[in-house]
């Protein structure tokens, strides 16, 4: 008996926007969330911030990174805030409980409490403030719409998704910032476009191959041990750079293929955006998955699956 | 802009399955989970276990409760288990962090390790073992499919839910009981002639009413502080007895109206079932809550609303 079900919209495209698989209403508006993280990674390196700083391939996975907050994540966003003489007071995200589960206890355990730093977007925040520092723009209010740091990210999501946003349904996104809502094809294409940069002006072009080359890398800082992300990473060898993002999204960068994949689950479940994500990239060639991934109860048992249904790939 | 949207059947119904209120299709086959466990709780009392043990209204509530593992339950379970002259060994269920957050972390804080005693169904547990061991069966393997313990359950849920079901879809339950698929307006009759016992057989009519009464007397017992069944159940004073369930479920037991209320949510989501079961509540006047619920970030910003589409109730 199929006791839940999840219904989502999936998208294969290539740089100049042509279809390759679709699912669902692909020109559905959606809020790519942290989805979008890599795209956002453009700008700190086309504004000459990452060199500038001399920022490494680590410090630009932690950009694009929804991490867990374990100690290898905080300790290298902390020393690089230090290197921009700022420190964590500086992050404008909130505080939550670290995502990893041991990095979690080991926090309580110390007593300490959850801060700005182990906001899982601490990374990407970070790189906003190296931005703004580069620029010589306030650090201050940063996410606040209207800072130029806020302003770039706009113009590189209306350019790379080819999407007039002018008018999107904005909101809040979980740290802070704002979020422009998009059709699911768009950032499809912008994904598509920093796997086959080709046509894009050559410093974006550079930036689109750092970032990719900087999270596959190092996929342990985009996510963290045990987690899909990094996971599918892993398994796939540099061929795919993946990012989750709340509500649901999925993104997929495949230089290989040239192509982009965007996923959105209707509601929100990571279980299925992860499922779904996986069938994509098993039946694009670049990962071998099982396609049951086996539900355990409290004791350890198998008592059940999630598995797509026949309606997408397998 | 509507980010994500969840999908889901509700039903109201009367003892006789007389259908008051109707939201999708009620015939539809479920697992009903945690929230049938007010039903379970009729075998501890029917089978004289509860008043040869002196069971109380508090160990009533924890016997039909999804806890959220705090001193006050654990204490409370352990010191049952004792009086039986068990421990929490003898329970079968695995072992879980604890649902309380602040529990969780006072664990934590003195490298204690979850255990089956924080499992949050340990209660409905303990139950089971008093149950079988007042009947002089065994109480190793409780949880298997074909002890005694789960045959009554088994006919409990086709007695109340007036259904067959003989050739119902089985599995196994978060804790490792067996579950069996009914109809959801199956389930629905059931609460319904728990809420309006007046034609059930004298013994059964009697553990109805005093199962009621325990989950209204000590509806911190039945979840825990802050959690919604605790919070609807306090705001309701005494008018509802509700129980969440794994998977999006929900059941409500309405006395005063001589009603049953069961959800189910497609896709499993805890926020739409708990919107949900607000919603029916209100409808049915014994609450009354803002058909609004804040989505705060990180820092604490309300950037959106949880709330029921127009289809449901409002």
């Amino acid at each position: 008996m199929v006791e839940s079900r999840h219904i989502g919209t999936g998208v294969v495209v290539d740089a100049a926007g042509g279809l390759k698989h679709a699912w669902g209403d692909v020109d559905r508006v959606i809020y790519p969330r942290s989805a979008i993280k890599p795209l956002q990674t453009l700008a700190l390196i086309e504004t000459g911030a990452a060199d500038a700083f001399g920022l490494s391939d680590a410090e630009l996975a932690l950009a694009s990174a929804s991490h867990g907050a374990t100690a290898e994540h905080v300790d290298a966003i902390c020393a690089w805030l230090a290197r921009l003489g700022l420190d964590p007071d500086d992050l404008e995200c909130g505080g939550h409980a670290p995502v990893d589960r041991d990095a979690d206890e080991a926090l309580i355990r110390v007593g300490g409490q959850p801060g700005r730093i182990h906001n899982n977007c601490s990374g990407k925040h970070t790189g906003f403030l190296a931005t703004a520092l580069h620029m010589g723009e306030p650090t201050t209010g940063y996410i606040t719409p209207g800072h130029p740091v806020q302003e770039r990210l706009f113009q590189i999501l209306s350019d790379m998704g080819g999407a007039d946003l002018s008018r999107a349904p904005r909101g809040a996104d979980g740290c802070g910032i704002p979020i422009f809502g998009m059709p699911l094809s768009a950032m499809a294409q912008a994904l598509a476009r920093m796997a086959d940069p080709k046509d894009l002006p050559t410093d974006r072009a550079g930036a689109a191959k750092r970032i990719f080359q900087a999270m596959t890398a190092h996929p342990r800082l985009v996510a963290g041990s045990g987690r899909f992300d990094t996971l599918m990473m892993e398994a796939a060898k540099g061929a795919v750079a993946i990012k989750t993002g709340a509500e649901g999204m999925y993104a997929a960068i495949l230089p290989g293929l040239g192509l982009g994949v965007a996923i959105k689950i209707d509601d929100g479940a990571k279980r299925a955006s992860e499922t779904a994500m996986a069938a994509v990239l098993t039946m694009l060639g670049v990962i071998e998955l099982n396609p049951e991934t086996p539900v355990l109860n409290a004791a350890g048992d198998a008592v059940g699956v999630v598995r797509m249904s026949g309606d997408w790939p397998g």
